[in-house]
């Protein structure tokens, strides 16, 4: 059961609602885009999207030193190339702009096809595709490598340098050396469904726990009976430490990200047995962030992101404050 | 299901995650309670709390601007005065604070039991009680009056006040014009329930609503099958209707609140109805904040609140941008 009218007025109604509630945000013509009321024309324009199914991204994260536009397509389904070229022909007056693409196959096709025929018609185009995620095949154990909450950290440094003039090839050159710095891993207590169906995208038994899984609903690796937030941080952290060279004093960020459904007491329940654990791995985390800032439509389920914070900038870049729906500090 | 460890170490393991997350906020002593780290002591101290199980409420509220401390009991247990006193006595070095209560019989006993010792002791003490549900009972259709997430434009405009330098009689005189203008209704898709249970305070058949539900789970008015965010938008204006004389061009704050498992999309589809109606009203909404500030411990639902801005003043005070955990404008 979900709070909606009809599922063919779904994204329409939404859009609606988030024009109403964040007047900062400015609807591009017809499309499924926003875009930052009052962007400043002189810098580089940030813009995100994918499906919709996972507010507050991206939209969410549009304002000064975050992203300058996003462009949504259906439920769990991109926008495609023409809606992309459309959202950045009327949001994007300089005929230049930078993508941050979250690594699904579908949604790296859009934007690279946008790409492509944009720069074909004289476009300076940008674009990284972020693949955070560790999760591995069940069986074959293949790195899976799709792009999930670790995205929210892309949109957060690359805003930085984007509003501090980073020409296109400077953005690039960040997002470079950012993509081997943030790992995400997910887990989730129920399957993802579209809000008009009960359909859920996998099952799972009562108290039942499944790592690995992704947010589209996509299978984990692993399932078994949930025990404890202790043992749930111990292998996630365990996975996440197989995925970076960690050493004693290094700087990290830390991201925990309701996926859905799980309540506040949970997510800091969860942040202390993390932090527990990376206190005892002898690392600093000099940025907490918990909320909800990627989810799955009708999913039940967390993910933890670390951020190695390699360069000094970042760590600055972090904490400067923005003005965005979803992300404030 | 939920993220916990142990049901006895519920509460002191989210303390402790609270304070890796939010460094702004400064746990007193042994107690349940934090406040504002560097508390500007010239101010009267704005002090809220009550049972856990409702968070962000209410420590996510504290920091300038807003509260200055909050003090926690139990799951749906509100603090005790003595703990009240103690946490207090180390939060307030300047022997007075105001009070924002919810009205729930148990709350409103311990921070009155609190006041009294505390003016015998020669503090100086305000406090309001809250009371902006307007749901009914079933039967008699007598007013319920508890507090609810109304609570959090008490704490944001109070907040203002008290940081401008208002005096405890002064807060009182806002406080008390403020509780006429601040009603509030909730509905549910599911009961609240412990973590540590499945236990639900009551039970809907599947895709059933229950309008008027409290923020312990305490009963509504009426339950039957749920339609579309547009019916329970009307239902909902039509209840807050009954309880404001409401004049075409008068000014309004909306909150829009998740009790829980509510998706951004979802509040975004609900906004829209809301606001199409309040439109049809010719009120003029000059605030509107989606997202979760009182949530019920494992419940679904969502309520609405309508703040009539009856001073000018009050706009300004909500508007001015605040840095805390959970609200930041």
């Amino acid at each position: 059961m979900n709070i909606i009218n009809r599922s063919d007025t779904l994204i329409e109604d939404m859009l609606k609602g988030i024009q109403w509630a964040y007047p900062s945000l400015k609807r591009i013509g017809n499309t499924h885009g926003f875009c930052k009321r009052n962007m400043n024309i002189e810098q580089v324009p940030l813009i995100s999207g994918g499906g919709s199914g996972h507010e507050p991204s991206d939209w969410g994260f549009i304002g000064r030193g975050m992203l300058s536009g996003v462009i949504m397509g259906n439920i769990f389904t991109p926008p495609t190339a023409a809606e992309i070229i459309d959202f950045v022909s009327q949001a994007a007056p300089k005929k230049r702009a930078f993508f941050i693409v979250k690594n699904f196959e579908a949604d790296v096709a859009s934007f690279q096809d946008a790409k492509k025929k944009l720069e074909l018609m004289g476009w300076q185009i940008g674009m990284c595709v972020v693949a955070d995620d560790v999760s591995v095949e069940n069986i074959s154990l293949k790195k899976r490598r799709r792009g999930v909450a670790g995205t929210v950290f892309f949109h957060k440094i690359l805003g930085y340098y984007a509003e501090n003039g980073a020409s296109i090839a400077q953005l690039q050159k960040v997002a470079d050396s950012l993509l081997p710095e943030i790992k995400t891993i997910g887990v989730a207590f129920s399957g993802s469904h579209l809000p008009w169906t009960k359909k859920r995208t996998f099952s799972l038994k009562d108290g039942e726990i499944y790592y690995g899984t992704g947010i589209h609903g996509e299978p984990g690796y692993r399932k078994e009976p949930f025990k404890s937030s202790e043992l749930l941080a111990r292998e996630l952290i365990n996975k996440l430490k197989l995925n970076f060279s960690w050493a004693p004093y290094d700087k990290y960020a830390l991201l925990i990200n309701s996926l859905g459904g799980i309540t506040i007491m949970e997510s800091m329940i969860f942040n202390n047995d993390i932090r527990q654990l990376l206190k005892l791995n002898k690392l600093r985390v000099v940025y907490n962030k918990n909320g909800s800032f990627m989810t799955s439509s009708g999913m039940n389920g967390i993910s933890l992101t670390l951020f190695h914070i390699e360069c000094e900038k970042w760590e600055k870049a972090l904490k400067t404050p923005v003005k965005t729906p979803s992300w404030f500090n």
